[in-house]
């Protein structure tokens, strides 16, 4: 047999016979000639299947393959402009590994339903695939990016004994005996872990039992926390920026085909650039009021006024400043104005909502114990995470940016239910 | 202030003055000089406090400033060999941020519960710092050695409806009024992705509900698993092989320093490059049985086996083609000799025990179903599992390694208890 290759190689085999093993994407019948679309996971590839060229049986094969049959097949590559991605291959053989029988995605319409019971075959059709090409890259720009800055992977728990936020929204299990709890947020153990390296992030999944059906909600989902040692708010945004911009046009650069395929319109994606806009919630609250929304300072942004002040500026903006009561208990106050706090949002561009959340933490033990009291939190769960402000407390922040919503803003989709393999919903757990 | 540099980077700033942000890990006080030992996550430097140089109050400053205060210093560059790193800071400034009391890890000796209830603390010092940063670099080699060798990473979930092994140790919760567990691995949804990317891995937290208190175990870990399409359990050994000694050697080439700190008889870990010897089952019951065990075939291996078989030889070892009564439901049978399966597993060099398990799966509807039944698994639960067989089935393999353990092996440490920031233990959730 020749020499397996990859279809997103293939322009380094021109001439050459080679071996391609995949499936049958789909096949147009035209009497004497069969043009196969085969799919390998890296690519599609034009197969031409020449009756006069070929043994009868071989040909019978090409005639009869269906589709998501698994095959195996061998030809030589030909430059074509007009084949899909520029090169076919002219059959010389062709073996049927499987021959599928009815599969149940086909290229008629099918309803969203059917579509998600069937998410393991579904993640099979092109633009499935280019929406997980797409967090697959935007996955590999986090990490290039933060590995290359002096940041520490440094893995949090999933199992914690305590809530880092509203506890009403727990996913809860028994822990030999004991309650344990599935995280919201790496957050916590970052403060400690950047005591021994500086900048760190820790990067996994993590959970929200939420009883709400939006089409910005997955109860499993994954994000990036990065924490930095002597760094203020300005800091982190500065750092957010480089962050968020170096993830956008990497993927403008890697996976110019896939958004192709969504038909993404990149020239939007092109002006996320630094530096983003920043404004405070204060401007924030003028602005929405000038657009007509009833809103009151002290209030906390909800999906349309996320979208109203996304869409009022062409890149990311950010938010600072927010009033300290509708923030979390960890936020340093802004000591000239403490009924504000040293966070900041970032609200994606084209109206997608936030897909940062972060800001400066409190370094003073004296404010974090009161803090803790005044949000009725157990002191005792809580007592290594003042350890920290005991034992050499650093001004310090840091952001979570959530992948799903910024693989739905860089795809330009509508429902983050498609911008991970297997989504977990409020009614949805199988497969 | 001059320029806020780390540690890492300071010979590039030889004769310069720079700023330095990070702890006291030591001082030593010679009267008229303070030696001040000053650590910013990416290193640890000498810095040197003069008497005759410096002004009143920052002199007084360096003589007071305690173990583990956070503090700024400022100071020239100056190489000098008899320095740990090999350059010292000659200060100019120093100012304390806070002042630590009682720092309550001392150099004295302290029990591991003890340590490990301060493990928030605890990776602050130098051998925890070391492991840690050498597990972020185990991590970085294997995204980029799979990333780079066509594999795309797709995660999978962790709240799972149905169990891939043995439900007695899964962590339960309720999922809006249905059971759900915690994943023990992606690999049945690695089975479905293969079909969209070809090559692909998850890498994410996996968990046992398990009741053992060993030196292999922890409730929660992290493994990665990566899975091929049309590859079979020769091709499986080549990949891991060739993964394998490529995350050993450059952990190696990159982290000499943290392995120099560990005490780490690095010649050992030199030798872990391709080929790694291959034994079958058969041929490791026999070792096991020169070797004086009293160890049936058929039965399983334990750790003093794993460690036995091991020990036998100077760079990792497979073991294939174990009874398929002992492996799990999915394992492709041998054709020719079904009581065995197409399974391997890599047992580490000086006896760490096995790091992988994998091997080829089952590509048949028809076995695969009659295993669901042997095995008296639920059948509505694998019905999606099932029709991977059912639309373009192929030979494939796979295989999961454990970070966790693949650390104790690189680090040479006894406890996978150090391998991990927060470890969750039998007894051990917090902090």
């Amino acid at each position: 047999m020749s020499n397996w290759v990859y279809i997103e190689n293939i322009a380094a085999f021109e001439g050459q016979e080679v071996t391609i093993k995949g499936w049958l994407y789909n096949r147009t019948d035209k009497g004497k000639l069969q043009f196969l679309l085969v799919r390998d996971g890296t690519g599609i590839i034009q197969c031409v299947a020449s009756q006069k060229d070929l043994p009868p049986d071989v040909f019978a094969a090409a005639q009869s393959v269906t589709q998501e049959s698994s095959l195996i097949v061998t030809g030589q590559v030909r430059a074509d402009k007009r084949a899909p991605g520029g090169y076919e291959l002219l059959l010389t053989g062709l073996q049927i590994v499987q021959l599928t029988q009815d599969y149940p995605i086909t290229p008629k319409e099918h309803g969203i339903e059917f579509l998600m019971k069937h998410r393991h075959l579904w993640i099979r059709s092109a633009r499935q695939h280019a929406i997980l090409r797409i967090r697959a890259e935007v996955v590999k720009a986090i990490r290039d990016w933060l590995n290359s800055h002096g940041f520490v992977n440094v893995d949090t728990p999933i199992l914690t004994p305590s809530s880092c936020e509203d506890t009403t929204t727990l996913f809860e299990t028994d822990y030999f005996g004991e309650p344990a709890y599935l995280t919201q947020s790496g957050q916590l153990y970052n403060e400690a872990t950047i005591g021994a390296f500086g900048r760190v992030y820790c990067f996994g999944p993590t959970f929200r039992a939420e009883k709400s059906k939006t089409r910005r909600h997955l109860t499993e989902f994954w994000m990036v926390e990065p924490e930095m040692a002597y760094v203020d708010l300005e800091g982190c945004m500065e750092i957010e920026e480089q962050f968020v911009s170096y993830i956008v046009q990497t993927v403008l650069a890697n996976r110019a085909k896939e958004l192709q395929t969504l038909e993404r319109d990149t020239s939007k994606l092109e002006k996320v650039v630094p530096p983003f806009p920043r404004i405070t919630y204060d401007e924030a609250v003028k602005l929405l009021q000038e657009k007509g929304f009833d809103f009151k300072w002290g209030d906390d942004f909800g999906a349309p006024h996320e979208t109203a002040i996304g869409e009022h500026f062409d890149r990311p903006v950010f938010v600072h400043h927010y009033p300290t009561a509708i923030k979390a208990f960890y936020m340093e106050e802004d000591p000239t104005r403490p009924e504000v706090c040293l966070s900041v949002d970032l609200l994606a561009s084209e109206g997608y909502g936030e897909i940062i959340g972060g800001g400066q933490r409190t370094a003073s033990y004296e404010l974090l114990e009161r803090r803790i009291k005044e949000h009725n939190l157990p002191r005792q769960a809580y007592e290594w995470y003042l350890d920290l402000r005991r034992y050499g407390s650093v001004p310090h922040s840091g952001f979570g940016l959530g992948v799903e919503r910024t693989v739905a803003w860089i795809c330009g989709i509508s429902h983050i239910r498609e911008t991970i393999a297997f989504p977990r919903m409020l009614e949805r757990i199988y497969p």
